[in-house]
């Protein structure tokens, strides 16, 4: 199996037939944007031993490189469209990586109504697996969720609970019993993006972004793009209950479930008026948003209430590379 | 220098102040698709020690990755927008590096009108630099040129000599004289994509691809995909000084030169109608554009004139990672 006979029988499948995609056998796809529509982008870069475990399932490789990204279309308003998928192997994969890994992919496209439109396959040298796919979007002209829109009195709203990847990743790492932590530890090898609830963050949310640095960091972000301070109070957040457990047992501390990333729920800055709009139309969805805190004039950009064990240094709020 | 401030200081003046990329501080670019135009979509991986060597510098670095891609936009007709850069860095860069590589990357998106709205700043463990850039552009709807409407009887028109990017390699990689061979080096080490000829491209091209993997294997990808023939005659391949003389004193083949990638020459497919007023337009551009043979009804994919040193064995055409 050569290269190109890789990409007919394990990538072409992904591009459910789309005529745009020309059968992968074009140097470029071509998209039909509707008019009236704008093109949301973004792209995320999956790295082995970095953004997943070495020896992680081709099937859980390929749902996290896909859906990391979806989670920021969904923080956008945005409705899936298509994904560029570039993949650079450090030796030559074998047919069964290959095909629970596109099968996977294939499982998740239908899912989120997406397709594959093109991509890279390539040889890297080194060790490490790396996965970049940049995923495409629409939104009606102008009606795309940005950071920037929170208002002062917006209430700080989640989709759900945090902390629950890091503490997931802790397991894993620390050796801790994956059975007694398995919802955390599924959190983190298989995120679940907030998509499909984009008609309602267009609707109801003046900002919002996804949380992949962290709570705080990307609480702070919203915060810092709408010049405005975001005051959480610790005991309003509704945590898991492996996240629970983990903090009554001194496992992590508040601190770590406030700072941890992937858990791809989306933070949401919605004013007083159109809150339970909201919240009563994403319960139908059969999520469970809960208030945490406030955007507001103030003079720090984060504040934080009801914890003490908190550090609050802005330079280390969530995950870097360097 | 954190990751943040990276991308504040090198990263985010690429953007050149779109309003869409939004300082680089949403999760996604928001870009607007003006009605009636389609967007054109290409992803290239460029990979340390397999697409450039490790040592090349950071501006060369820098305008490969995003050429190679504009190339292919090229190919399509398409004018070049925007682009998403996605970099993984085995170690923290110095600055030197970052700020050759932007300064870089800034010169080009004026030379080629193109903007950065957004990417991924990652590390990565082992040792090989990896770029992948995904390039958007525009074309009238409708008016993409693809790979599969060569028509009997189309002439194969090249935009220019090919042969030496992979002379340029083997200098290098064989410790040949650079000074001698300073053209076919700097093919090799930057290329040339053929943009701003996207118009006469649409206007006159049935079919067109852009030399990525070798003239063979991409006329090829164009024959088949119109399924028809394309009969080559090498007598007609102008070749560039360097690889003329490489070829006079068998430093290389003409198997070596027909096959060899990374000349980002376009091969295009022209009714004998047009061909003459193409062939002017083109050369009103600087382009030195000349016919190496035509596509035709054939029971052979590729026939190859005036050339007795070919192995013909179509699976080993062109450069394949695996």
């Amino acid at each position: 199996m050569n290269e190109f006979e890789m990409i007919e029988r394990y990538f072409l499948p992904l591009t459910r037939g789309h005529a745009g995609t020309a059968g992968l056998l074009d140097d470029a796809a071509v998209l039909d944007i509707p008019d009236g529509y704008e093109l949301v982008v973004t792209s995320d870069t999956l790295n082995e031993n970095v953004h997943f475990l070495a020896g992680e399932t081709p099937a859980n490789i390929a749902r996290k490189a896909l859906r990391v990204n979806l989670s920021d279309l969904a923080a956008m308003g945005a409705t899936p469209l298509c994904y560029q998928l570039n993949i650079a192997f450090p030796q030559k994969p074998d047919e069964d990586w290959l095909s629970a890994f596109s099968k996977t992919l294939q499982e998740d496209n239908e899912a989120y109504g997406v397709f594959c439109s093109g991509g890279d396959t390539t040889s890297i040298k080194g060790a490490c697996l790396s996965i970049s796919i940049t995923a495409m979007g629409l939104v009606p002209k102008g009606t795309a969720v940005q950071r920037a829109g929170a208002k002062d009195g917006d209430y700080i709203v989640l989709t759900g609970s945090i902390g629950d990847a890091s503490l997931g990743l802790k397991v894993l790492q620390d050796g801790l019993d994956v059975q007694s932590y398995a919802h955390a530890v599924s959190r983190y090898k298989v995120p679940c993006p907030r998509i499909n609830i984009e008609r309602i963050v267009r609707q109801y949310a003046h900002a919002a972004a996804d949380i992949s640095d962290g709570l705080l960091a990307d609480c702070m972000h919203i915060a810092k793009a709408s010049g405005l301070g975001a005051e959480i109070d610790f005991d309003k957040i509704i945590f898991s209950g492996d996240v629970q457990r983990a903090l009554d047992e001194k496992i992590i501390t508040p601190e770590d479930a406030l700072k941890g990333g992937d858990d791809y729920e989306l933070i949401l800055a919605v004013s007083p008026e159109n809150l339970p709009l909201m919240i009563r139309e994403l319960q139908k969805t059969k999520l469970n948003p809960f208030v945490i805190g406030v955007f507001k004039e103030s003079n720090s950009v984060l504040s934080l209430l009801n914890t003490l064990t908190l550090c609050m240094d802005d330079k280390n709020l969530g995950w870097k590379h360097f």
